[in-house]
């Protein structure tokens, strides 16, 4: 497999031949004027990447891997995955290409090349998996950088089976993360869409959405210690189940997104592979019924593990499924007790709200076999279809993106009170701002899911398509970007639930962020990187 | 009722009488020869306290009831209600009492507080119920000083229903908050042993361990938004059920116990008043197949709200059972649905680890009658004695430290793979230090119980009971504190679970946390409290 330097994962997953044929057929019906001209993406070597501005030292140079100057390898680590990351990388727009990728295959050799780009003023971006959508990974400023790519630290160091617990190094995939987890029984469980192709320390790094839409959302509380290496010292928490020690240790760094420190290894809290599964969809005819049911099971204490409610566009769309009010697609897991209780009692709380719950799906299976599969998702039916549709979205947007649609989502979380405002404002916004800029091109759609509920609010989070013009896909994507993100932060929300901050964040994190907090982040950012070298310009700090 | 100036709570719910013969009668079985005599504590009058050396301008001045240079106020806000307090006082020993208590009934009159203070160069201690066991309210450094008392701020400002969150004044009691959220059918659920004489900004403050034995262990669990003034300017996080932008504002002012700013306010998340409750207590033969059982509880996902696993000694001291290997008292709550399954599953795992269950107790009851109950705590039998008794032990305390008895607790976290030795080496360590420093007195007793546990591993909570000399108590307790905290530091626990670091904990503090986490802080706080004026000494900072 060969990972695409421009777009999606790998090279040999995109959407091609008759895929992406039905895939057109399905766009073109609702937007049956468009062009549809297939762009490509210019290879590497003829997008002109100036040589690099700087040399790692010898004893660097030395190291074999360690010191990339490959221009398929500095355009592949220019951009992160987002829609505007992909658009710029078709047009061939990548000016701010790190000028060296470096591999450091130990934590010593990491530490070395922290050591020598604080000592001649060159940035480092840590890169772990390179799929930001927030430009998290991109030198977006002027002056040297490298990327530095943790992939090589992706072992499994530690396992504590008792404690259920792993020492992982930072530099890991998802699937092999499970694959080390997998002969002990255990799991960390934590699948985001960009599972295949990101890292612990990149899900750490910037607080990462997984895969329990209740109670433990954000790898956050699957956190027992962080090792961090920073400029002035490596920082390692105790591996505590608890604590109240003074301020969090770990919770400085989680959310940090390489301005801190590089996060070289975690003591992550594990999970027994879930034996007992149950899952259902259930169909709504309003949508406001649909909200109040998925609140009234958020505060259930039911806790089910999946609680992803698809709005009616969202259900037809991706899902395939017709309905009023969308479906709440529901299932509940147990490595320890069947879970039938759970699930009956969330069936009554979806019927007194108007749900019609479809044919529950589920098994018990041998400890082993277990993992993602469908009766986690909410069985077979609408919600298996679902997510079949979710592993392929990504490859789905590059595929449109190549013939000039506007193709991508964003997130935030709010209280429940607000929910109705915020969403209409949203939902009015995005409308608002693709009428203008995509005027007689043809309609756009917003769609909406809740990916993570908690009892005092849900994490909706949109998708947005609509019809572009190509060589000016960007500044139309930044233009509806830019409405949804002022409705965003004018009406209670956070500017991002899981997708982090980075560069393109900025300007509406610094207003949802307080200023002393700001004042007293960017001081620990000058104590611990004195030269300012660490990603700069993310978070709003330095660059 | 009177607030004690040198004990626990209230002067009226002292231990006197046939309730103070019977426990000197108890006591005396184990210590037959010790010396009973009952000494009292000095008039706050006659502890002969410096005058002020500083005053409020006139403005303050002006304001009623704002400013107090009273000796017994001022002595009541010396000492928190540590048993090395309790003795010092008892001893007429207040040699760092504030010079000024100063009560803001408003956030504007608070702001002048410090303004004035940070200008003046008087240090700030803010003071919430004042129960803190750690040393976090005494201004225990020279230069004067003023305890900013918060007990003015005391109201539930607003409430949102569809939430479950309500915005809470900081200085306000366990009771009268839950007086305040009862007409709503909401409760916060957090019942320290301290409750009724302590503050939610306490709580804050300093990361205060609650009801909930899984789960939401922790108040941090329980806070939407903060409200902090800073000497730099009000920090404010949004209300968000969730967010992953940047590190969380709220996690660095949790546990900063008043280095960084004053808690004002907070979003706190509520529940639903519980309805269902069951509760047990089973009985185990041997202390190590009670912690496997509560180990598999705790993996299990049942997120029981009680989980008290309490040792022979435990159980035999403090509920009057004898049992070779302890009592583990387990309860479930919901206000949704009934718990029998949850609870049918918890009894086959302790049977599987050879507990001997009680009659389970339980109850379903109206929506507005429940709170703090004995179901809600395990039951009529064991667990409910105990309970009784737990409300009571701090007047306990103070009534045998009256006689020359050694009565103090601690406790920490661990993973479940290090629990066997260090709590070893802590029985060893607290035996260890007894036995040197009691000597001839008598034999001393460690007690243990789990006050929460987590799927990674157990909170230990331990009393150590001992003959001491009138006169010597604090050298006696300082050298028993030292030798355990040294083994808790020395095995992988935390110095501290939920009694935070304030003064007493700090040489351990500083070598639990990582040097650039520590320089982080520092700067943090330097860059929020330029003149260095908030509860210096706290966390090692400044002071």
């Amino acid at each position: 497999m060969t990972r695409s330097w421009w777009g999606w994962g790998n090279v040999e997953d995109a959407v091609t031949g008759a895929e992406a044929d039905a895939l057109v057929a399905r766009v073109s019906a609702l937007l049956p004027t468009h062009d549809f001209t297939a762009h490509e993406a210019p290879e590497a070597r003829d997008l002109g990447l100036p040589a690099p501005r700087v040399q790692v030292p010898a004893s660097l140079a030395a190291l074999p891997g360690l010191a990339s100057d490959d221009v398929t390898d500095r355009a592949g680590h220019a951009h992160g995955k987002a829609y505007r990351d992909v658009v710029r990388n078709l047009a061939g727009d990548v000016r701010h290409a790190p000028d060296l990728v470096l591999r450091p295959r130990t934590e010593a050799q990491l530490g070395d090349c922290l050591d020598w780009a604080a000592g001649a003023g060159v940035a480092v971006v840590p890169y772990g998996g390179g799929t930001s959508v927030v430009g998290g990974v991109e030198p977006r400023f002027e002056g040297p950088s490298v990327s530095v790519d943790l992939g090589a630290l992706d072992q499994v160091l530690e396992i504590d089976r008792t404690s259920r617990a792993a020492r992982i190094q930072a530099g890991v995939l998802g699937p092999h993360l499970e694959d080390q987890l997998r002969p002990y029984g255990l799991t960390l469980r934590h699948f985001p869409q960009s599972f295949e192709f990101s890292t612990l320390g990149g899900w750490l790094a910037t607080r990462a959405g997984g895969h329990y839409a209740t109670v433990l959302t954000h790898i956050d509380d699957l956190v027992e210690s962080l090792r961090v290496l920073t400029p002035v010292g490596v920082s390692e928490s105790r591996r505590l189940p608890g604590s109240g020690a003074g301020p969090s240790h770990d919770r400085l760094f989680l959310g940090s997104e390489g301005t801190l420190g590089i996060i070289t290894e975690a003591w992550m809290r594990l999970q027994d592979r879930p034996r007992f599964q149950r899952g259902v969809s259930v169909q709504f005819d309003d949508f406001d019924s649909a909200v109040a049911a998925t609140r009234a099971i958020a505060q259930s204490g039911l806790n089910p593990s999946n609680c992803r409610l698809l709005d009616p566009m969202e259900a037809l769309l991706n899902a395939g499924t017709a309905t009023g009010g969308g479906i709440l697609v529901l299932a509940f897991e147990s490595a320890d007790h069947p879970v039938d209780a759970w699930l009956d009692r969330a069936l009554e709380l979806v019927r007194d709200h108007g749900g019609r719950p479809g044919q529950p799906s589920g098994r018990e299976s041998a400890a082993q076999d277990s993992g993602q599969d469908a009766a986690a998702d909410g069985g077979q039916d609408a919600a298996g279809a679902w997510r079949s549709s979710f592993l392929r979205m990504p490859y789905q947007r590059d595929a449109v993106a190549r013939r000039s649609i506007i193709a991508e989502t964003f997130e935030t979380a709010c209280t429940w009170d607000r929910f109705g405002e915020l969403h209409a404002a949203i939902t009015a916004a995005a409308n608002e701002a693709m009428a203008r800029v995509c005027g007689d091109l043809g309609p756009g759609l917003v769609t909406c899911r809740f990916t993570h509920v908690y009892p005092d609010g849900p994490a909706p989070y949109y998708g947005i398509y609509a019809p572009g013009r190509w060589g000016s896909l960007l500044p139309m994507w930044d233009d509806i970007k830019a409405g949804v993100s002022e409705a965003i932060i004018a009406h209670g929300g956070t500017i991002t639930h899981h997708h982090a901050v980075g560069r393109d964040h900025e300007p509406w994190y610094r207003r949802q962020r307080s200023e002393p907090f700001g004042t007293a982040l960017a001081a620990a950012k000058r104590a611990l990187d004195p030269a300012g070298v660490l990603n700069p310009g993310v978070l709003g700090l330095g660059g």
